[in-house]
């Protein structure tokens, strides 16, 4: 094990964190909210133990596989403790158990929150709050294979272990090239968002926590009451944003390319959309009694889909009074999540579609065992190696799943509440139903559920491997 | 496809129906319970349907795979509509759909009933409803191998698509008599548990109706509080008679051998020992407040354990209102079920170890790639077909069970009774939570859900490819 480039590499990761603190500084300044010397604390803390880390350049820079994997696992729990000394010191949250929980849903994208009311905090720890739901959404790791000088290898492996979806996708032959790109990309995006935010009289702050909490699909309000108070317009864009940022980056990377062909004709894209239009459907049929127009039924339903299927997690409305059916079609969306190479989280589709494929494989051989039949996604062979992965994937999920049913079900809540606790978190969504519905929070836990549920956020963003080889005993073994 | 191969084993497992059928026409003549004109009827609708189908012996006798699949899948739709006749003229169950779901809930071994009040049904169709869990537990096919004159090809074929389990195993290198033999213990073990429970003075009507109900892991009382009533003594003897007819019957061949050695070293009983002690220790230990003695409350947590690992689904307390923790134990067990090659359902411990392995393995492979690593069962490497099926079967079980539960959410009752519903009946169990759990009953799903947990129930018990294959446009084109 190179133990060197995995601190030097951690060491960056807080420097660069050091960096993302900055902009709740500067918002502390601009509205003299009194969290000034909270952020500077935090930032000299970063500095201080990111230098000392990566104080000297290891000489041999190798990384693999394993090393790639524990540098991600370590990474996103060293920026989960220090991002949520903010909020632990200015008081926001004064017990450090609920800073780590809302701090670890902020960086994955989750978006479960403790907070009972989010009205009160003050403005630069609200911004740092959907700031983390920008800076997880992306990738740590991403930012720095960009920025850093870091070798191919390295770089590689980073990349594969962050990287959401059964398989790696570089847009061009260089991965530091495509890390930039999809930063680019994710920038632009985001701006997008935020211009059309402010151009429906939304003020610039709020226009600008709701844009980063959109790109990064997490979900963080900064109302009590969700995306509910906003216009129609607003909420409108909101939710076309949030549909845009659960699609793979690489088709907006095509779209700038002009190769149009190549954008639309993604299997997963198409399975994508084809399951957002069907459920917004059958939700709005199922909801046409709960609401006074047409137009508001279909705008309801649409922004619950898309917010849900990408994992954000915002809520215009209390979807746990829903009927059962539709309830039943969002929990299913939970499972499914967004598209490999988005900011969205859960299975994923592509994960779906190459399941599905391999069950038609089977029926097909068990009906002409002489058929010879390969699964494809795109017009190309899928790999055998992405299909071991997927299968082991899902089992990985499953096992994980129940065991966290199991150990937060001692608080002798509901099955409902825990079954969707468990699915919100471990799919990188925030709200589930009953006691975690919508207009509740994850308050209600004993510390040790939280811990469990801190470490569904964190093994659903980083799609399982790079936490359990962490945690794994192989890895330490010689 | 031999079309004439299929029909010609349709029409004796039909007259095998008949047969069976006159075991509750001789309890109905010596009662003198008013149903002796029901059972001749049933009876004789089998035959002459039977007779019709099976006047010809098909010349070629070629039976592959897919007529294997086609027929065990037909041979379970076609018991199961027959079987129903009788509860339907008689009019214990006026409705036919509900006769059916009845009748499959009997043959699959789940034992979820439509039924408010059991006590009130004539005994000879009460038997008969216990009787189909009996003839369902080890297969109606495997038993029309055992008596009939097939070929070898067929033989296979037919075992393969109704036995459970990833993989089958042949105790003799002739298939017939592999069959031979597995009902001689089947038949053994139910006589057993007979003699005891007779000997706790249970009078033999009930003592004879829980044995099948228990021997074939279905679960059917013929008292409204399932177990509740039964004498220590007589919730002990089914207890560990559960837990024996959960366990792979190849064991017992083994041991009637002599091949003590081979009996114990089976990974899969082992892990399904480990598995029961430790959820009737944690059970025990969360429900201690409920029980007024020790022996109380570890009898009714061991009862309630074995009940639900082996997929049989009796009752002696309403676990409905136990902490949620207990509960949430049995969701999980209800999942694992017991051994492959035993009469229990749900997905099997083997299956379970073999997904466990394939995720150490990955995690082995990541840590040290250069290192070769093969799962192993019971000493002997698990073949890449095997893998392939369980992966393949987990995948198919989640998109059934995700598919049920949409469907059957239109009803509109909650979450938790929606969820294990579906757990209840695609693993065979029988009450599930809720408005499903023990004290209740599944007469208040709409007949287009009763349909839905139908096909769950046989999906389950023949570990869904025959019915995949049945019902798939793959199989019908040339």
């Amino acid at each position: 094990m190179n133990y060197k480039i995995i601190t030097y590499t951690l060491g960056w990761v807080l420097n660069i964190e050091a960096l993302c603190l900055g902009l709740p500084l500067l918002c502390s300044l601009l509205y003299q909210d009194g969290c000034a010397s909270t952020f500077l604390i935090s930032i000299l803390l970063c500095v201080f133990v990111g230098t000392f880390l990566c104080f000297r350049a290891p000489k041999n820079k190798e990384m693999f596989a394993k090393e790639g994997f524990i540098t991600v696992a370590l990474s996103w729990l060293f920026i989960s403790i220090f991002g949520s000394v903010p909020f632990y010191i200015s008081g926001s949250i004064p017990e450090f158990h609920n800073a780590f929980f809302e701090t670890v849903s902020g960086f994955t994208t989750t978006g479960a929150s403790i907070l009972t009311d989010v009205e009160i905090l003050p403005k630069s720890i609200l911004l740092w709050r959907s700031f983390t739901h920008w800076i997880g959404g992306m990738g740590v790791l991403v930012f720095v294979v960009a920025v850093l000088p870091l070798s191919g290898g390295q770089n590689f492996h980073l990349i594969k272990a962050e990287s959401p979806g059964p398989s790696v996708n570089k847009l061009v032959p260089k991965v530091k090239s495509t890390a930039k790109i999809l930063y680019s990309i994710y920038l632009g995006l985001t701006f997008l968002e935020f211009i059309f935010l402010l151009l429906g009289k939304m003020n610039w702050f709020e226009a600008l926590n709701i844009s980063f909490a959109t790109a990064g699909t997490g979900g963080f309000g900064i109302r009590n009451s969700s995306l509910a108070e906003y216009s129609s317009y607003c909420q409108s864009v909101i939710t076309i944003f949030m549909l845009m940022f659960g699609i793979d980056f690489s088709v907006y990377y095509l779209i700038i390319l002009k190769k149009f062909k190549g954008a639309i004709r993604s299997d997963e894209i198409r399975t994508y959309i084809c399951i957002v239009i069907v459920s917004i459907l059958l939700i709005s049929i199922n909801c046409r009694d709960l609401y006074l127009s047409a137009a508001d039924n279909l705008r309801t339903s649409a922004l619950q889909v898309a917010s849900i299927i990408t994992t954000t997690g915002f809520a215009s409305t209390d979807f746990n009074l829903w009927p059962e059916f539709s309830k039943t079609i969002l929990v299913i969306l939970m499972f499914i999540g967004g598209c490999a190479g988005s900011t969205a989280g859960g299975i994923k589709v592509s994960r779906i579609i190459i399941l599905m494929k391999t069950i038609r494989k089977e029926i097909k051989v068990a009906a002409h065992p002489k058929s010879t039949h390969k699964i494809t996604m795109n017009n190309r062979v899928v790999e055998h190696q992405t299909l071991r992965a997927t299968n082991v994937f899902i089992v990985s999920y499953l096992v994980i799943f129940m065991t966290s049913l199991l150990l937060i079900s001692v608080d002798n809540f509901g099955f409902t509440t825990n079954f969707t606790a468990v699915a919100a978190t471990m799919n990188n969504i925030g709200p589930g139903l009953d006691a975690v519905g919508p207009t509740q929070n994850f308050a209600l836990f004993s510390p040790l559920s939280k811990i469990v549920l801190c470490f569904n956020m964190l093994i659903g963003r980083l799609e399982i491997f790079p936490m359990l080889i962490l945690f794994s005993p192989f890895t330490w073994k010689k």
